[in-house]
């Protein structure tokens, strides 16, 4: 029996994977380590002490560590991916693909290496793509590689929800199937305020406004800031993952999920309702689709494969 | 009486401000209100929007606005200042007083016309003449206008401490008077590791340097990132200054006040341990201070009044 | 504009008052008055300052004060009734009412007297007739005379559910209407984990077995605690009532409110969903029900009619 | 690597006991069980629901087991005991002392069977005597078996200081050494209040009486409660220590430790300023004592040792 501290990295010192480690160590789930390329080894170091140097003020104890050395990764009970390029103008679509790949190849093998038992959820884009070249570069077992989409694309909507109804955020719920962004297949009959189905409570044509809203909402953020993408919403749906995991919480929450005939779907990663516990993914919960339903994650798997057929 | 809830804005929507604004949100303070210039007005609705978006996942009920209109403002409880430059490779320091005090007063103005009755908390830099600035623009009385920057040294100060004695920084404490950085008059004998003086815990060679690395504390971060300052911390002093004030805690806690004979000075702003409750600064709470400590108050005296001297 | 704490008082100095006040400071809502009949004034003073002897430890700044006097009340924002008798073996329902109704009529005028602006949650049983004879008693507007029992319903619901499929409490909702106990109106159609609706994880006979227990809740734990009932789920829900009309927060949660013609009820009070935000019952929901759940709810409104028929 | 959940288990149910579980709970610090003697196996049973039945509304995931089975202490992390019987009026100290004793040898000897890695932290009076007695009986090192006392003593002072200076109690410090109650030696140059000694900002009488207040503390609730003694803030000082170490936070608390020469004496348990870490006590802290001090010390060592020669 071991009682010391539980042990977080975080891959990308980007404003996702710094906000990510603040996010960690605030809550105290363990000690955060905070790794990005030696060329932003010292910014990465002077976020890390920055963070730390708030400890003091919002009363938390952790260590947290900026480093571009992946030794200092060693024995994580969790490794969070953000690492990777966004899609710039006039990059293609394959080309992002395969830059990431090779990202994602990389920080693999390292992470094996130092944290061989550890759990890994990924963020990197495209998420679905990704979380598989990690987990066949792994070698991990499926329930110890789980990629972030549904916990973000929920929130949005459940911020969209609660905004038009002027209520709580705390009492709306949502539900997402499939992939990210266009490829979400929102499941509207499934969310709520205060436990209402939503189509009794906001007229059909609000919803869907909100639905596609929510499918764009990473680009509105984008188009917003100008320069750089969403990071608050990113990385607390990243610990909030973290969390369900590191306390053995069996939370009910929508993950990237590699599928073997769930839904229909083998040998992919695709979004589904899973249980995260101590054994990370511990089930994906399967449920009775409509035909559109069906279609609509057809659709979202069919644009996953697309993307797989990219990788190299 | 009226339950509506309260509301903070932060004028500024750099890394500090809206770090501030989510900090701020987290701990379900009020309603914040995000401001920067009309240039900047989408990646601030844009921060806003991210932010606001995480809190279905973080448990939140806040509304955070991004906006580049004061009427956004209206009846703040309290407007929190991290708007202006920092200083730029080749800048004269006069130049830097002269434009963040030019801030200052176009700020002050527009905060006092929609807030007429907030408390203001200062952090630009240099902070005790941008504190008398507003002070004297806004002609509120001294209590409700505050400056920062004790919070933030002891919190390094502590962060250090903590490290070299390996303990929970939940009990170090630290003792500040004076200005901020080089001005920094740090109080060793008032400062603790679980209520033991860090004089017969930590070697005096060692002490020395954890005080000098405290007065470069800023620069250090500055020096790791390459590009841009730290605001994790600077954002965490600003919101617990904030939130003793919003539910009147009666905190002992550093401030940059207005003196009017206290410590034998009078007109100007400088750092004293303070109460802050609902009536802002409560009291300024005087001590009395070694020969040595009074010459190092003076000193840090003298330097604010130089850049007082360069105010328009 | 002011920033004095808010102030809870609680009158009811027992277990369920006692800890109604602890979780209230904890969570920094305000000052707590705790109080109780002059004969109780130095075990409720015992409590106050045991509870209070905790908040250097727990990290929270407010007063409690234990009391017997209705002066400490004064200018309370909430005010929250849990006095009143048990029914005690051999006392008719009659009796019980009867004399809780005296010592609602005795409390309520003593409330009005100190803190004529207040809002009252009203938890003494049974909770539907005390409701309304503090509304009259009070000559408040409905919406700041409210009555806790759905909130407590379904957290003995969600947490049985919870339960039964291994999985954290946070992720699954219920949803009830009508009165307390044996009267309670579970809308299972509307509870969900996950989101995923109980009747398709749940096997029914489960799910009536589930029902029923939450029902006799309240009867459970009278019968393991032998002496006394359940107080620490009744405070944490009287809490969250509270803390949804401070913060403005704008929750969805079922209460005891008084009707208009919302459900085909008028001149009673009845447990509905609810609206609850600055200005208490902001708004009651209505949803469609089936006829089976017509004439559940139509019993139910029976029986609290049978109950305000025996008022005196 | 092992994520499965803490555990804690508290022995004894009355009021401080099923406090110590819910508050443990509360910050989800892990599983918690509840153990009393078979008689009252029903009550426990009846709190541990109730205080589950408030998960879902105060947001926790934890199980808490109500039993009167060590069987279901298996493999806790740390073990609480607040098992005992207080001293009635009549009753002689050494009758306490011996009953007391015998429950603690029973108590441990099936905490050790089934917990043979956990760390002990005692509550039961006489605390020096009953700590001693459990460490003997364990043989556990010393690092394992821990008594509390000084935590609540210094909450206690700091509430009073905090109501003496209207301040926060979060910036109130205080530091005991010895046994409990009459045998406290409180250091009173090492309680500040930010910061500040507080010598020289209470005249020396209120001081004096603070600190006589401060010795009677327990008596203070006892004389007001009529029945029964304080639970919330003795159960609010057992969690910090169990954080402490759960969290391996390296606090520096006081704690009743063994000594092995520290302060001049050995073998007996004494109040010291200790590093409660993952190791449990991992160091007592020394400090340079006046001569008073020393003799203060000396004498509630000889009230220790009186004590134990009562132990059969």
């Amino acid at each position: 029996m071991s009682l010391k501290r539980k042990k977080v990295s975080v891959i990308g010192g980007g404003f996702t994977g710094a906000t990510t480690a603040f996010l960690l160590a605030q809550k105290e789930l363990g000690d955060v380590v905070l790794v990005d390329i030696p060329q932003m080894e010292n910014p990465t170091k002077g976020k890390a002490l920055d963070m730390l140097e708030a400890s003091p003020i919002q009363g938390f104890d952790a260590n947290i560590t900026g480093t571009s050395s992946y030794e200092d990764t060693a024995d994580s009970d969790i490794v969070i991916i953000t690492a990777g390029i966004a899609r710039k103008p006039g990059m293609s679509r394959d080309d992002l693909v395969q830059t990431n790949q090779k990202v994602m190849k990389a920080v693999t093998k390292e992470i094996v290496k130092y944290s061989p038992e550890c759990y890994i959820i990924v963020l990197t884009n495209p998420v679905d793509a990704m979380s598989y070249t990690v987990f066949k570069e792994s070698g991990f077992p499926k329930n110890r590689v789980i990629g972030q989409s549904g916990v973000l694309d929920t929130a949005r909507f459940r911020t969209f929800v609660a905004q038009e109804l002027n209520l709580s955020v705390k009492d709306v719920t949502g539900f997402v199937l499939g992939g990210h962004g266009d490829d979400m297949v929102p499941l509207v009959r499934y969310s709520y305020a205060g436990g209402i189905p939503l189509e009794t409570l906001i007229p059909q044509e609000r919803l869907d406004a909100i639905v596609e809203r929510t499918r764009k909402g990473g680009g509105e953020i984008v188009n917003l800031l100008g320069n750089g993408s969403a990071y608050y919403a990113p990385a607390a749906s990243l610990v909030e993952m973290a969390e369900a995991i590191l306390k053995d919480q069996r939370r009910v929450l929508p993950s990237i999920a590699y599928l073997e005939g769930e839904y229909g779907f083998a040998g992919i990663y695709l979004g589904v309702p899973t249980i995260l516990g101590a054994g990370g993914i511990e089930k994906v919960i399967e449920l009775d689709l409509t035909e559109d339903e069906k279609a609509a994650l057809a659709k979202s798997a069919e644009s996953v494969r697309n993307v797989m057929n990219v990788l190299a």
